[in-house]
C-alpha cells in the first residue's frame, strides 16, 4: 500500500475545522469521501494539524495510505473531481516512504494572519481578512512582534482548551508587513499551540491601535495567563501557509 | 446639491453587471437603495463604466448628487451599512466639482485578467479566477500581446452585442506576467469595447496553450471579424482595477 503525501488548499468557512467531528462537515471528513469515493477504500486522512473553524490552508499537508497503484497525477485530480463542490482541493500529491507522517514529521509551520485596515468593510476578500477600521501601526506592531520571538512559555496566547502538555515553544520568525490597505502578520514555528496565532494576532491589533505598549506585550507574555494577552482574532484572517519536512534523503 | 465621487468596490458574481437591468440585481441598485435608506433620496448613480455579470471591480467610480451637506466620511459610511449585506463597498468618497462626470470626466480605465494556471481546481480564489490546466507560455502570451498594443480596429475583439459606433480604439498597455501559480493579464485604455478584455483573455490563452501563434493573432486582428479571434474567457476573471482622472486643477 503505497503512501502519499496530499498538499491541499481549502476555504475554511464552511466547515468545522480541520477535524472529524459530530457538529458537522470537517476538511478531513471531506476528504475521505472523496477518497472513498474515487477507490471504495474507507481510509484515514492524516493531517499535518488541526485547523480550527473557519481558518484557511493553502498548504496544509496530510498523508493517506492507498491500495491500488495509482499515479500520484491520478490520486489528486480523482479526489479533486470527487470533492466538489467542497471548497477544498488537492494541490498536489506524491508518493513518500511509508515512514512519512505529516504531522510528526513535520519541522515546521507556516501561518499567515491577514488584516484588511481600512473604513470600508471587506468585499473581494470578505471571509478570508480581518477588517479593522483604525488605522494601525505597522512600525509598532513589528516591534512588539520581535518581543514574542524566541523560546518562551506562550500560556498566556493559547486557549485555555489547549491540551498541549507544555506551553514552552520556539517561535521562529513573527513578522509585522503592510502591503496597500493589508496588515500581513506572519508567523513561523516547529509547532503552535491552540490560537496561538490569532491570540498574537489579537494582541499586535492592539498595539497597531496605541492602545498597548511594547511593555504591555511583554507583561502579558510574562503573566503566563490567558487573560492578561490580547482577545483571539476572528478565524476568518488565518491561513496555514505551508508545512515544513526534512529534505529527502 | 454638492455631487461625490464615489470610488466602489464589488462582488461581480451576484449580480446581473453594474447596469440596472429587470432580470436581477445590478450593483447599481444596490447602491441607488443604499443611498435612499441613508437620505431618503431617490438618485442616480453614475458609473465610470458598464461591467457585465460577473466581472468584479476593486476601483469603479461612480458620481452622484446628493441633497444636504454630508461630510464625505458620512456617506462612504452610511453608504456601506445600509449596501449591507451586498457584496458592494464604497472605498471612498469625496465632493467634487458639479462638473465632474464618472462617464465622461475618465481618461483611462485599467483592467486585470486573473489565470489561475494549475491542475487543481480553484478554492480560495474561486469565482476571481479562471483556472487552466494546461501550462501556459506567458513569454508567448506577451509577445502576442504586444502586437494588440497601440491604435487599432478591434471589431474582432469586441462582442458583436457592442453598442459603441466605432471599434477603433488605442490600446495603451497589455502585459502578461506570472506570479506564482497566476497568470495576470494587465490592460490599460482610455475606454475598451465591450467584451473586449476577456475576449483578448480567450485569445492569449490559446497563445499560452501553443495552439495559436503571434501570427495567428496577427491575422485575428486584421480580420476585423469576431469569429477569427478566441473566445470570451469567463467574466469571474476579471476585475476593473481602476478609473483615472485628469488631476484636479
Amino acid at each position: 500500500m503505497p503512501r502519499y503525501r496530499l498538499t491541499i488548499e481549502y476555504d475554511g468557512g464552511p466547515f468545522v475545522g480541520w477535524q472529524r467531528q459530530d457538529n458537522g462537515p470537517s476538511v478531513q471528513q471531506a476528504l475521505e469521501q472523496a477518497i472513498a469515493r474515487f477507490c471504495g477504500e474507507t481510509v484515514a486522512v492524516h493531517g499535518a494539524g488541526r485547523t480550527d473553524a473557519g481558518v484557511h490552508a493553502l498548504g496544509q499537508v496530510a498523508h493517506v495510505d492507498l491500495g491500488g497503484d495509482h499515479a500520484p497525477e491520478t490520486v489528486r485530480n480523482a479526489v479533486n473531481f470527487h470533492l466538489r463542490p467542497a471548497p477544498v482541493a488537492v494541490l498536489d500529491a506524491a508518493v513518500v516512504p511509508s515512514d512519512f507522517h505529516a504531522r510528526f514529521s513535520a519541522i515546521g509551520r507556516e501561518y499567515l494572519y491577514r488584516i484588511l485596515n481600512r473604513a470600508a468593510p471587506a468585499v473581494l476578500e470578505r471571509g478570508r481578512v480581518w477588517q479593522v477600521a483604525a488605522p494601525l501601526d505597522v512600525a509598532a506592531m513589528a516591534a512588539a512582534a520581535a518581543v514574542l520571538v524566541g523560546r518562551h512559555d506562550f500560556t498566556s496566547f493559547r486557549s485555555v482548551m489547549c491540551q498541549a502538555e507544555s506551553a514552552l515553544k520556539t517561535l521562529d520568525a513573527l513578522t509585522v508587513e503592510r502591503s496597500g490597505d493589508e496588515v500581513r502578520i506572519e508567523a513561523r514555528a516547529r509547532s503552535f499551540l491552540h490560537n496561538q496565532v490569532r491570540i498574537i494576532a489579537g494582541t499586535l491589533k492592539r498595539v497597531g491601535e496605541g492602545r498597548w505598549s511594547l511593555a504591555d506585550v511583554e507583561a502579558a507574555l510574562a503573566a503566563r495567563n490567558r487573560d492578561r494577552a490580547g482577545p483571539t482574532a476572528p478565524p476568518e484572517g488565518l491561513t496555514l501557509v505551508a508545512v515544513r519536512y526534512p529534505p529527502s534523503p
